[in-house]
């Protein structure tokens, strides 16, 4: 059996024998173990801190966007491969696969062009220069420095490629040095890309690692330059974040949690027609792309109570037959969850709406005897009904419930104490404002669905544009949004004092 | 003696009896007593939440800002009464007072522009929209809105006039609704300026709320859409931030805390003119202004090594015979520190740098039989002396230590973890490059004097058009910087759809 290795400190390291077993979850084969004892996780941080952080400072901005172009291309180059092993140790359909690693490579071109945009200057000048009272000598320049430390990356089980791509893309462009460490579960294909990454020699010594197994004190060795990026759950985010370290360093901590992402059926979509169409495909597809184990997937269908009947049934036809298997199997539409652990809270979220609501299809059974099958599963909460397991915890698979609303949308929305996407479907203006004015403060992103857009993404596609993350329950924090994604690694700093002196301090960065 | 009171709900209330002592700190007469026992915190907070939040985000950020400006007048009004308040309760000198009071005018002033500047919109729209794929149906906008909680605001003893109106104008502008606690021991100023608010009608009903005496369990009833900023010691920061409410659901918490900042005197300065004077100058101001009871004091010197024994002759020479004493007293150039706590923590501390280094003046002995006093108060280290305790604790009072440095002087201001500002003296353009670059990312402010700059504020004085905040010790938190400031009091939301709803939406907001 493989025993996947670590890249720190410049080499290839396996930890010491033992370690967590890496399996193929359609099948429970096992694929690899991965271990992290006995690595040094003190001297791989500071290695990145003093070997890559000065490299990565040393290059403009189109020079580490040239670096996240090379990046994308040998994922490219290596797709298939990659692709396969999505499928083989993620439960990955070849689509749900797909979507993993070129949402990765998309990321990684995305954030090379705004290298190129930002062009050559190695630091960020925020605004306009100022004059400070009443002397034109008195001047005031913002500038935004990469911080001298070190990014750690935790990622989700969910995206072994995306997570390690985008978190990294906006970290390695401001000019800081990331270590990243994948959920090990699914880590096969997060070393792949990497070993994919050192064959090309594509960045500088010390600027990306990666740490495979369990993270043990990783985070317990960071400082006041640090940063720490952390995607699942709500409670591992808080045990971070109540680390004595982290507190007494103020570590900057971003947090990408739990979260109950609603989807609202406007009052004008109706019993049928396009609008209802395109809500129907859409809760379709986060219910079952990557059996549902997306953050963005929705997770509440908000309905006017008079079209609760007839979306119900609709739904449940469309989920009827919907083939559920082994994704080897070319018929097979949707896969097992990622492990029996990720199974087993699942099923027990099942139990907990299954005890306020009525199962309209799916269910907590086994599928089959081996692997970490569920069918989709759909509740449906009666009018007024107190529906707390709804709106309490996130239930990370393929489930969702129906809730009806009179004119309360938004209040039930907010119960979900911030999630990161909203998506409401309506082409009436004025409930619009109101939805939105009501929502957009419980939300990282607010995804208006509209049945003349070709192709689109829906909600549960996380675009390098635009910011990703949400208040409250799913973390508070902020990621991507393009240019905004910088700012997590950079130290806005204010510079004071003689215009010449600082004017020309700041030529060697670039102005925004 | 005088009970103060709160503005919480709507109305002037009382705590039960009991309660602390507010003193005159020059003579420890007792002047008010202050108590928050018995009053309904969480409905103080549910009243600023529900009467407050909807009431400003109604306004336009103009009207908001024109709610600034007649703050800043009103205060203006009632100038010499505050200034007779700080000179009783704070043991400032009248230009300590001054500068406390003027400095809240004109930060309400500053940002009062700035909604004008902002205009008739309610939210900011972030950035362009963006064409996301190839249909130029599918658009993209961020937009940041107010959110839906209220902020609370945890003043420090020192400024008891700048703090509330400092915090305050970036909340109120930013359309959040404000609950303020000054520190209980300076809590006279910061009642009075209440009472001038409340008197002229000036807010809406919920817009601003203020809490005398103990804070009690103030932050525990904290939730998702509120935000809570915190000016005082690290040890408090941290509690607040491990608050598991605070935790659970991502309340944004911003700490200024301690900060030990630095001055280098550059190689270039040499032993006399210009630039040296300007040093000695803004260090004996810093030294000496409020007793040294400011965030952004100078707290390390840095000089090369050469000329230490100059300037520390230099220093010696302007603090001797600095007259020390009752601000009652005319002639009087330094105040007490403002309680008998604040004086044991920096006695404390000047027992810890003396163990270290020599004393060069000054001292911990008491200068008087009452009144909190201390004599202004020099260390010197030798080269390559080991020097922790500068570096490892704030000592909040008119205390500086000399510092040698060779070619180190970048990787000494580092040591401190974390500052709120370094101040660098030289015009040598390489020297300073180098420097900046070593030092910014550990900064929120860095500040070069210069000579020619006619009434330089010196690094102490905080200007609302720049960030104020530093990272690590210092809190890793960001307040102030014009129009940045509201950013902690927004949600930014990606919107995401079609073009023409979309743009419908945001025509309610400001582009920026």
């Amino acid at each position: 059996m493989q025993q996947l290795s670590s890249y720190v400190g410049g080499q290839w390291v396996k930890g010491s024998q033992g370690g967590q077993t890496l399996v193929n979850p359609a099948t429970e084969e096992p694929l690899a173990s991965a271990s992290s004892e006995g690595i040094d996780l003190a001297a791989a941080l500071e290695y990145a801190r003093t070997k890559g952080g000065p490299a990565l400072r040393a290059l403009s901005f189109a020079e580490r966007g040239a670096i996240l172009k090379g990046m994308a291309d040998a994922l490219q180059a290596a797709r298939d491969e990659l692709l396969a092993l999505g499928m083989r140790n993620c439960g990955n359909t070849r689509s749900d696969a797909k979507f993993d690693v070129d949402g990765a490579i998309a990321t990684l071109l995305a954030y090379a062009e705004l290298g190129t945009q930002l062009g050559a200057g190695k630091f960020i000048v925020d605004g306009d220069g100022l004059q400070l009272g009443r002397s034109p000598r008195s001047h005031g320049q913002h500038v935004s420095v990469p911080r001298h430390g070190v990014a750690v990356h935790i990622n989700a089980f969910n995206f072994p490629a995306w997570g390690l791509a985008e978190k990294a893309a906006a970290a390695l462009l401001a000019g800081v040095p990331v270590l990243s460490k994948p959920a090990t579960a699914t880590a096969m294909l997060a070393q792949r890309a990497m070993q994919v990454f050192v064959e090309n020699k594509l960045l500088p010594e010390g600027a990306l690692s990666l740490l495979v197994g369990a993270p043990r004190d990783l985070a317990q060795h960071l400082g006041a330059q640090d940063v720490l990026a952390f995607t699942g759950s709500g409670d591992t985010g808080e045990h971070l974040r109540a680390l004595p370290n982290v507190m007494r360093h103020s570590v900057r901590v971003n947090v990408e949690a739990d979260s109950l992402n609603a989807a609202v059926l406007g009052p004008d979509a109706g019993a049928s027609g396009d609008m209802l169409e395109l809500f129907l495909k859409e809760v379709v597809r986060d219910i079952t792309q990557k059996a549902g184990q997306k953050c963005t997937a929705i997770r509440r269908l908000l309905v006017p109570a008079e079209h609760v009947a007839t979306l119900r049934d609709d739904l449940a036809g469309l989920l009827a037959g919907y083939k559920v298997g082994n994704p080897a199997d070319e018929d097979v539409r949707m896969g097992p969850l990622t492990n029996a652990a990720q199974l087993a809270d699942v099923r027990e979220g099942i139990g907990r709406l299954g005890a306020q609501g009525t199962l309209v299809t799916g269910g907590a059974q086994p599928l089959f005897p081996k692997g970490y099958f569920l069918a989709p599963t759909v509740f449906e909460f009666a009018p007024g009904a107190q529906a707390d397991a709804v709106h309490a915890r996130e239930v990370f698979g393929p489930v969702v419930s129906i809730l009806p609303y009179a004119d309360d949308a938004a209040a039930i929305v907010a119960r979900g104490g911030g999630s990161l996407v909203c998506s409401l479907y309506s082409e009436d203006a004025a409930w619009l404002e109101d939805t939105v004015a009501g929502i957009a403060p419980h939300h990282g992103r607010v995804y208006i669905g509209h049945p003349k857009i070709e192709l689109s993404p829906g909600p549960g596609t996380v675009l390098p544009q635009l910011v990703h993350g949400g208040p409250g329950r799913a973390g508070g924090g902020e990621e991507l949004g393009g240019r905004r994604a910088l700012g997590f690694y950079l130290q806005r700093v204010a510079l004071q004092g003689s215009r010449p002196l600082i004017q020309g301090l700041a030529k060697a960065g670039t102005q925004v």
